[in-house]
């Protein structure tokens, strides 16, 4: 893997929080959180040219913006402004198949403006984390000329934000959601026929995250399902979906270019970084990463996959 | 797909029933069911040689054997006996996705002893459908050698016959069932260590069926995961997962070898069959098939499935 500056450049833009998670493993406490802090640190795998726009208060540990910078990523979107960092609190059950917020702080996060540098105005990649349509769709109106621009987006948003959230939809390329997610934004349970409608919204492809039974990915050139590793010890399925978005997008910037095949490949590395960040806490399963050891995933899950294609 | 009569011969034992489903397509009264009707007609696309073990009442349709014997399948082994057929009858919900048994007639099959006739005996291949596990043991006690044992079973008998049904899994070497179910067995929630925990039990490979998250193998050969075809039109679930045990085992039956190549396919074909079964009320979606549609179907899963290996 070779990170040359010529790669595409990538804008993320989301949440950086601290989350208190309770579960089978215990409570623990202001762990590192938010969609950015995983899209980026996935993506800094693939790509140098990672940019993080989002807000923190003063509460904020100064290591893990330092920790960003050691990795090649901008850092000079992120505003640390006075008051308390947004905090997450959840609680896994003891299967780890289903949580429950407990509280959320939305602290300096309630008057975030995302204000893009004159670099970020210019990125070729934009990924807008999870955070209010309304947030996103500003993001996008100071981007210049972006070649590819995905969006995440909850079910709160699609209850609470409907109209303003389509208006987001209209210029977003590439929607990524989970499965029960896009049950509710296109009002159908059949996933194939929520997805033919989600497209009619705007985007012109859309991936379904399925947690352990991998992601579904539909647009122009057909369906794609990539598989998840099983794994056999997973401590902590915050931040999946988003190192998921992060490999793939920091794959797509890699590789240069935005074909079908090269999509798969991405939502593969996806998969990979998603199966890195739930087997630790926090982002730690993102940490001292190899490329050998993300080959060595890739390449799991192509075995994972594999099966001769025959003539009955 | 050429039927020739040198496939190896496959013996499905299980249940044939009469279903009443209720659901959101309406009360259908009478519905053909029961795991050996699937599977029976799953395999009969891809070999001659399948026979069935199963018990009728005098109230079953003889136009559903009669449908059998067209398709090849040697009927011998279904004896019909004074009483009413097995019955079962089911709601499914709104979205097809959670099912309820509201009644269950048991008929006839409350004392069905299988017996194997002398060709019966020498079956290369063995698919023990979701009965009794003591009725399974009993069938594999008349056969003389099987190459492959594979069976099914379910939460009822892991919950009330589990030491029975541990001891017929000394016995196979293939147990299929879904991930509940592996769970349950195992008393264990994450899938991978459930399955090496179920491999300690005798089988030396472990099939667990997901719906339309697909199916895992679990082998000594390592793990392979087959995608589910994402439907856009689902009318009854029933039966897919014995529609899947019957696309792999005929498929088996019919490549000649079980090598871990062969198996992978079989597992796809077994992907293609529960697709077509679920697609149609009863049997009706593995009526009339060709072999035209059946390699479509896994053309379209293997595009749907396929990605570049890529080095980093």
């Amino acid at each position: 893997m070779h990170l040359r500056s010529a790669h595409r450049s990538l804008l993320v833009v989301g949440s950086v929080a601290l989350d208190d998670i309770d579960g089978p493993f215990g409570l623990h406490r202001d762990l590192l959180g938010g969609s950015a802090s995983f899209i980026a640190r996935a993506a800094s795998y693939f790509t140098r040219n990672v940019s993080v726009v989002g807000v923190i208060g003063d509460d904020f540990p100064q290591r893990h913006v330092d920790e960003l910078t050691a990795l090649g990523v901008d850092v000079s979107g992120i505003e640390r402004t006075p008051g308390e960092t947004f905090h997450w609190v959840g609680r896994y059950a003891p299967d780890l198949a289903t949580r429950e917020t407990l509280e959320t702080r939305l602290g300096v996060f309630a008057s975030f403006q995302p204000r893009l540098g004159d670099a970020h105005c210019d990125a070729e990649l934009v990924l807008l984390g999870n955070i209010d349509p309304v947030l996103q769709h500003d993001v996008l109106s100071q981007c210049r000329a972006p070649a590819l621009v995905a969006a995440d987006t909850m079910n709160l948003w699609i209850d609470i934000k409907r109209d303003e959230l389509c208006r987001t939809l209209a210029r977003v390329h590439t929607l990524m959601l989970n499965d029960e997610e896009a049950r509710l934004l296109a009002g159908e349970h059949n996933l194939r026929r929520a997805a033919a409608h989600i497209l009619t919204l705007g985007p012109s492809s859309l991936i379904i995250k399925r947690g352990d039974a991998g992601a579904l990915l539909f647009h122009g050139g057909g369906v794609f399902a990539a598989p998840a590793m099983p794994l056999a010890d997973v401590k902590d399925p915050t931040g999946a979906g988003d190192s998921f978005a992060g490999g793939l997008m920091g794959y797509l910037a890699y590789a240069g270019d935005l074909s079908p095949s090269t999509i798969r490949t991405a939502m593969i590395m996806g998969s990979v970084m998603g199966s890195f960040a739930v087997e630790q806490f926090s982002v730690d399963g993102l940490r001292d990463l190899t490329t050998a050891r993300i080959q060595q995933r890739f390449d799991e899950l192509a075995e994972l996959a594999h099966f001769e294609r025959v003539r009955l």
